[in-house]
């Protein structure tokens, strides 16, 4: 099985991308990893490694899609970027399995529709990263961002594919479902959200739990919520500002506050250190794009090696797993087509 | 000025809200204070108490709304109720310019929306809380739930109610408006906030500042972020739920820790007694329902003595810098409409 690296893509790009890669590669044995970029810069990188070099193919490409373009336009245009070759790899490519790009979000979503293609059924696909919970091991919020104007069909879509996702990632069996809502009561919601809550109650091939208030959201309480990219957005963001506000104020405190606390902040710094990276929405890496027809994993721009090694070796697993292969088998079932009729289409 | 009272709404009425009413009325000697409910309550509570007499009216109502019921019928059928009959007082009474209320929001909002109605040329109106920011006094939130779907011009007076609300609340003279939105730039968002943008950017009558991403909410680079209440209900969730999630872990690390981060807590206790008094959305008062002919303030159902002294006293001071007059003023200016004709309608 074979990952594809935009190695240009991201803040620390290529250093940091390809270091992580190499990891990868040195902590599983059954990586593969071909590696999209400039090879005048890919190469010294390449050249301060230890690998087995059988397992790591290279593709020179000269041009980058940067944050500020547009990412269709770039898409279409930048034919020789990093990101273009690196979805043409992964569609010429049976072994190709999966993805992993710290670049441009936007890019890395226009990028996989259009250059990978839609799993068949699937009406939209949806970013979903795995957000951290008080219990558990977490819990996928889908969309969060993809899609910022949706219809109920497409979150009963996202409910199926990201219970999926939940399966592989969180190792649930019967992954539980809520919908984001403004309350708990199942008469609450906006148009979308009231449709929604009536598809995905008659559905049997999720186990909707309901509605899912947002203070509920990182309880452990669900595995899986679902709702529309933009709402979906403000959650997600909304959740990594107010961590950052409640870390920031107790440091200002502590600075402010003569020795006793500063004492206390050293005696605390473990338990600070075991929070933040319990809190750090990249560590087990990066959001996949699911309902396209290859494993899509976009890490943060701002990702370290190590947060590179965690999304290889996740794509690895997802692609391993056949969460492709599941979501559009889930899907069709849903659609009410059997697979056959699905291929015909 | 009287502020009137629902000594029957919230968790723990009629003790903490009469209390609490009484503490206002030491506090500030221009405060007068009408409490609706139970007299059979009210009244063993108040004899415990030391006050002015004359500056405490009592309005018997032998019923109450409860958060279960359908508020709309509950406000229909419940007329000896003490919210109906709080409404009517509103009403009524010229000099009655403020009401707090720690119950059922729902009922809260469509009884002051039913019996003492809209601000004229208000198209709709919402619910708005102070939230904490790291840098300055906190940011409005404006619709935080009112309205959960919205036309661009339902922002654009969320826009001006809250400027005048922040001007009020936080003592700024220009407030920065944004927008919430899933990216800082122009060209980002769903149909309605497109749309919504380009309404606030060509407004002569707010400080727009442009987009504001979900995680700089709290930064404190706004004072008003305006948004529909659906999304504006998922963000202020969200944030409660995450302050709530990471002060549990830093707790749980603790205790799981032995001795050291033990000590460490002890010594740190100051600064996280100031971090959440900080986070305490109610600590300032409640959230305001702004575009009604008369000062709502929505106190939190858990409310206690002291945070229902702070909603009144908010109320109290809204009232008397005439907020429901500059929101007329202000909203009659971007609707294109002099008073006079709005006066007409």
């Amino acid at each position: 099985m074979k990952i594809v690296i935009d190695a240009m893509g991201g803040d620390n790009a290529p250093l940091e991308i390809v270091h992580g890669a190499i990891d990868a590669l040195n902590a599983d044995k059954d990586v593969q990893i071909v590696l999209v970029g400039d090879i005048n810069k890919i190469n010294p990188v390449l050249a301060e490694c230890e690998y087995e070099k059988s397992r790591v193919e290279i593709i020179d490409a000269k041009e980058e899609i940067s944050n500020e373009e547009s990412p269709t336009m770039a898409i279409k245009t930048k034919r020789e970027s990093s990101l273009v070759k690196s979805f043409e790899k992964l569609k010429s490519d049976e072994d190709a399995g999966g993805f992993v790009s710290a670049g441009s979000t936007g890019a890395v979503l226009v990028g996989a529709f259009m250059k990978v293609g839609r799993i068949k059924g699937v009406s939209r696909p949806a970013l979903a990263p795995v957000l951290p919970t008080l219990e558990g091991n977490g819990v996928v919020l889908c969309d969060c961002g993809a899609n910022v104007d949706c219809k109920p069909i497409n979150l009963l879509h996202f409910a199926i594919m990201a219970s999926s996702y939940a399966q592989a990632m969180l190792g649930v069996e019967k992954p539980r479902v809520g919908l984001l809502n403004n309350g708990a009561e199942a008469h609450k919601g906006n148009e979308l959200s009231k449709q929604a809550y009536e598809l995905l109650s008659g559905s049997e091939d999720i186990n909707f739990v309901g509605n899912c208030e947002a203070r509920d959201m990182l309880t452990g309480d669900f595995d899986v919520v679902v709702t529309d990219g933009f709402a979906g957005n403000i959650a997600l963001k909304t959740a990594e500002g107010t961590a950052n506000l409640l870390l920031k104020l107790i440091k200002r405190g502590v600075y402010a506050g003569g020795l006793k606390p500063k004492l206390g902040a050293v005696m605390l710094k473990p338990v600070f250190k075991d929070v933040k990276a319990k809190l750090d929405f990249n560590a087990q890496g990066g959001a996949c794009f699911l309902g396209v027809n290859k494993v899509i994993v976009k890490a943060h721009g701002a990702s370290s090696r190590s947060a590179i090694t965690a999304s290889i070796l996740q794509a690895q697993d997802l692609a391993r797993k056949n969460i492709c292969r599941k979501i559009r088998e889930g899907v069709t079932r849903a659609n009410g087509m059997t697979a056959a009729e699905a291929d015909e289409n």
